[in-house]
């Protein structure tokens, strides 16, 4: 039986607690002492710098326990995890000193308790080494999330507390306890030997059924075969099919999904040999092989959806994940910035088909090789990978985000990633891991829709049509909030025009990480001259957004099989950001962008290799016409090819008959016409076909003299 | 005690044991038959074909016990290793059965005894996958050394038996057990916090001698702390330190060395992030750092120093690791063909200052995910971290050769390089762990003087000054053995001209690697035209073999600080080959390109990168002088620069004062001269200077018309 329990907490100061104020479970300690005492909205001005007042204090939770015990059972605190470094107390005395965040707490209280009993979990400063830099350093010595400490989209904002479940758990003699179905699926996928883990001693019954119902099998063996089983498959490449087990002996019972699929990473097509010598060695695996078949991985990069993870509910994850899927995305990233999220999240990602790939929560830092550190990670690895690795959306493990650059200086010697890959190995050899990514062959970046800075920048229909990366994991373009949510985030005397004040920096308009970034007002100004309005540069820094996510997903795709994997950054966002690569604002409201990724995503569709996105009256412009399939059939389609600047329409081509095999692209003809003078100031590639094919592409056109004479040139 | 035994060997055929033969032990037990059946020499013609005929069968060594055994004690079989798949059986009642090479046997056969008891090991054919090609591949499910399958150095000679040393130990109470010191050095280096493993439950005294014989700690804890111990360095940066630690008992006494040291791998100087986006990752980190000192690598391959493993003995190491030692080398590459060695070869190098980058047994496979392999793999792994990770020498772990690449097949996701990553994790952290050689920057190849086959070849001299590599892990120049050898190995009437006969064939002369590897005549026609005579072919190759390693050693030298590490394909021979790349003949016999390759090593010398190997008459010559240093002491030396043209001589440039810092080298003038007509076919680039700085190199000279004006020009 499960309790649940009133809390009440507490904030310490030099050593003397303060009143009390109603604490919510799961949640965050500082959002209960905000909200109780009538912080104003976080998200508005500065504000949010009022929680840097709460940052080196201690906190504590306290309740009278109210539980309900029989004869012979057992009594339980139970919580999910507990962030970050914490003491429980029963009636004073320590049971229980921890440090991490996903590790569970299953503590026995029985011998314990006199009656009236008061429990209290403590929770000790936040992390920070001494001698490190403000900022994401002082978590370089712990599992701390380091994102909280300040990143570039979200402010810094220290939170700890019991930000998953916690209750009162009676137990008897016959308790399941923790129940897990493991799998081993033949070679040839036809066969699924199931094992049932559980630590119940008493005899239990097992049932599998079916998503129809129908049992497939019920018996007392805790390992049995399942034959041809309906496999799970990720959005787009068939259906998440997860059939229910059910685990029950005489008084208890347990629930639960399982879906059965092959996840590899393989060899990527043309990762070859130097030819020359000295050899050096192939790129790293990073082809997607499900179920024996290759996928390119479309998707994005998932962050914290909220500043008070405490609060994250199913639903926000839901909402977030369904936009996902119909975004015809596969994978989320799961940053290691912030680590993993509540297993609902796990649970709704089975569902839908969404793939996760996971990272342990390193990022940008250089975690060290000593003892103490090591053995947090220990812990808390080990219990991550137990509570995900039966999940059928679990794709892969990585140790986490650019761990092998500069700015953070780990390396393959590193012992915290030898610990993690051997921990993977040891718990889990059915799933991939990654040390870090990039690694070779992959890349991360750039973050701007042009960069004027290097040779190898230009906008980014150059820099990918340039790149010939195995896989692109991380690739950003800002733009701006709405004018709705500027107006929510930014008093009104500071809005415009944009420059360096507190609200703007604070909400990453400006400063955030390049000079400029995410605003790039030098970028708007570059395309359009100086800005007359905040709606003008929230309209053009969201047509930059779109087409430029349009414009490099489709890039990325044209270069299957080569690469594998296009995943932007990114994809959510903590809170209200006034500038962001996100294509939602938060908590989950799709940006003009997030329509162009689902266009690009589009399992089949018809897409157009454009040069680059500036045109002038003039110039000939070129695009070479394609049809993307990443479906299991060949597809048949015709488009015609047509240029709008104005009131003009140019046709360009009529593709009859394009043919793209099983999980292929097909180049066509590469259109080509000189730009007539038009008096506009865009003009649109439209990719016309039928069912749902079409592509349309918004580019700049500038003709800086009018003439009467209007050119034209076709040439097909 | 120790109780050696008289062991006989048989055969098995069909079914049927042959007549006994005595088998020696450590040794191979084909060797042993070999030698009771008057097997012709085994260097000569194609004799090693006759051991093909013994590759199916099942063989057996059959001892009756001979020992003493007091009241309380009980009896051990014990045996180092035996090669690969066995039984013991005693008195015929299977005992064990395991597979595997590396992996000790400590059997107890007390309560088995019957007081005249006959010990049988009995070997089983060789792994051989049923549908693998003939050669390496048919081991690749197996932990069986690939090399003796047959590889462009070894002829396919497929040995096993009890390799190492087998006895039976009788063993009281207070026997010591496996003794093992293992110790923690503080960051500093100012500390050794030693801690004595044993499975001895009696007390212990422990004692701890200095080099002096003083005694450093005496008494009876298992841990205890030396402050400031003297530091183990390798060849060339100090002493091999060495400290004597004595376990004993009332009864047992155990000896051994230990060397304190820290051996880390870490980034090279220069390996930064991409400039520009998309960015992957630095590259591997493979700079060694001895003691908080980086140190250039500078060694070589070691293969396997005998068809025979089982009959290599100390002294056979010994004069092998000497030579190294005496060449300026400091360590030596393991290579996973063969796996290794017996524990004397550790012993030695310990005391030589020779470092050891050991490889485990897997090469040019793709070693499968299977439970069994993995099971095999596992135990073998476990017991060469185990016995070697004390050693002094141990530099870092390493999965094997090139797997990598394109002729094996396996990635970073590949189960068996997880787990013996996880297993150096879990059993020694204290050293590196790589997957393979090469990973991303280091580089393996070529293997010829000179390639006109691509744009990217050339002579040696060119290709490796073009390349920008982090380490030059394998590299080779072949050159054929000395007339006195091949007249030992190759029937007279086969000898000149040099043809596809059988026995060039076998001992790697043609088609070995390439259709020319390893004599090459395509390459010394190209130089000197059709040859005249076998002595002339072999003159001409040990030259080429000779400057094409001093030119390659040094280049790499050169591109120190970024290039850390240069290690030539190979050092020795495993019997006596037509042509090989190695430096030493079978068994230990320097080739003139020894001496070149010690001059390479030297820690203070001038040096010349020269452009290329052949130059004819007219041509402007060009050399860049370098002094390199890498010692740790700041040099200065002054050197004359001529060249020697028949009975010319140019003086090129005078060099007063140069400087070079510590570990560092430095880039002096470029020579350059038009070369003048003389009548000569070689000349000579001389650097003299004193202290055993002074280098030279013999290059190609060719003059085809002969002028009476001899054209000198200078240009200091």
């Amino acid at each position: 039986m499960i309790f649940t329990q009133q809390w009440i907490g507490y904030r310490i100061v030099d050593g003397v607690r303060e009143k009390g104020f109603s604490a919510t479970v799961p949640g965050n300690i500082q959002y209960d002492y905000a909200v109780a005492h009538d912080f104003p909205d976080v998200m508005h001005g500065a504000n949010c710098r009022l929680f840097e007042g709460l940052e080196n204090n201690t906190w504590e939770y306290r309740t009278v326990l109210q539980f309900e015990k029989h004869e012979g059972e057992r009594v339980y605190f139970v919580s999910h995890g507990i962030d970050y470094r914490y003491d429980i107390l029963l009636n004073g005395r320590t049971l229980l000193s921890r440090e991490g965040i996903f590790t569970p707490v299953d503590l026995d209280l029985t011998d314990e308790l006199v009656g009236h009993d008061e429990l209290c979990v403590r929770i000790h400063p936040h992390p920070k080494r001494a001698d490190a830099d403000y900022g994401r350093s002082e978590a370089d010595h712990s599992c701390k999330p380091p994102v909280c400490y300040g990143w570039d989209w979200n402010p810094r904002l220290l939170i700890s507390g019991m930000w998953q479940e916690a209750y009162i758990e009676t137990r008897d003699a016959d308790d399941l306890g923790m129940c897990e179905v493991r799998y081993c699926l033949s070679d040839d996928l036809s066969r699924a030997d199931v094992e049932i883990l559980t630590s119940c001693a008493s005899d239990c019954l097992i049932t599998l059924t079916d998503a129809q119902g129908e049992a497939i099998y019920c018996g007392r063996k805790k390992r049995f075969s399942v034959a041809n089983p309906q496999l799970w498959w990720c959005n787009g490449q068939g259906t998440p099919y997860l059939y229910t087990w059910k685990i029950e002996n005489a008084k208890h019972k347990q629930y639960g999904k399982v879906g059965f699929r092959r996840v590899r990473l393989v060899r990527n097509t043309g990762a070859e040999d130097p030819q020359s010598f000295p050899k050096s060695r192939y790129d790293v695996p990073f082809t997607l092989e499900l179920n024996g078949r290759r996928i390119f991985m479309k998707g994005t990069n998932w962050v914290n959806p909220d500043l008070f993870w405490g609060r994250i509910t199913a639903e926000r994850y839901e909402s977030l994940i369904r936009l996902a899927k119909d975004a015809n995305m596969n994978i989320f990233r799961m940053w290691g910035g912030a680590g993993p999220c509540k297993s609902a999240f796990y649970e709704l990602c089975d569902e839908y088909g969404m793939l996760v790939w996971q990272e342990f929560m390193l990022a940008c830092n250089d975690y060290p090789d000593n003892d103490h550190y090591l053995s947090v990670l220990k812990e808390e690895a080990t219990a991550i990978i137990t509570a995900l690795r039966s999940h059928a959306c679990l794709a892969f493990w990585c140790g986490g985000n650019e761990l092998f650059n500069g700015w953070s200086g780990m390396t393959d010697q590193s012992l915290p990633l030898r610990l993690l890959n051997s921990l993977c190995y040891e718990l889990d050899r059915e799933h991939p891991f990654l040390m870090t990514s990039p690694l070779v062959g992959m890349g991360h970046g750039g973050y701007l829709f042009y960069d004027g800075s290097t040779e190898m920048g230009g906008d980014v229909f150059q820099v990918f049509a340039r790149s010939s990366n195995i896989a692109y994991t991380e690739f950003g373009i800002p733009s701006m909030a709405s004018i709705e949510l500027l107006e929510q985030i930014i008093p009104a005397d500071e809005r415009f025009p944009v420059r360096e004040t507190e609200s703007w920096l604070l909400h990453h308009g400006l400063k955030a990480w390049k000079p400029q970034s995410h605003v790039c007002p030098e970028i708007l100004e570059h395309y359009w001259g100086e800005p007359k309005s905040l709606s003008d540069m929230v309209e053009h820094s969201a047509w930059l957004q779109s087409v430029g996510y349009l414009a490099s997903f489709e890039e990325m795709r044209r270069q299957w099989p080569h690469c594998s994997a296009a995943l932007n950054w990114c994809y959510n966002e903590p809170w209200i950001t006034a500038a962001n690569c996100s294509i939602l604002s938060y908590p989950d409201l799709p940006k003009p962008a997030y329509f162009s990724v689902q266009s690009a995503l589009r399992p089949v569709m018809f897409s157009a290799r454009i040069p680059k996105f500036d045109w002038r009256a003039g110039e000939t412009f070129r695009a070479g016409i394609w049809l993307l399939n990443d479906t299991q059939s060949a597809v048949r389609a015709n488009v015609k090819v047509l240029l709008r600047i104005g009131a003009q329409t140019i046709p360009l081509l009529t593709w009859e008959g394009a043919e793209a095999a099983v999980n292929s692209n097909t180049e066509g003809a590469q259109v080509c016409c000189v730009l007539p003078h038009v008096d506009a100031d865009e003009m649109t590639l439209c990719l016309q076909s039928e069912n749902g094919l079409s592509s349309s592409y918004r580019l700049l056109y500038r003709c800086p003299v009018p003439e009467e004479k209007r050119t034209r040139t076709m040439n097909q």
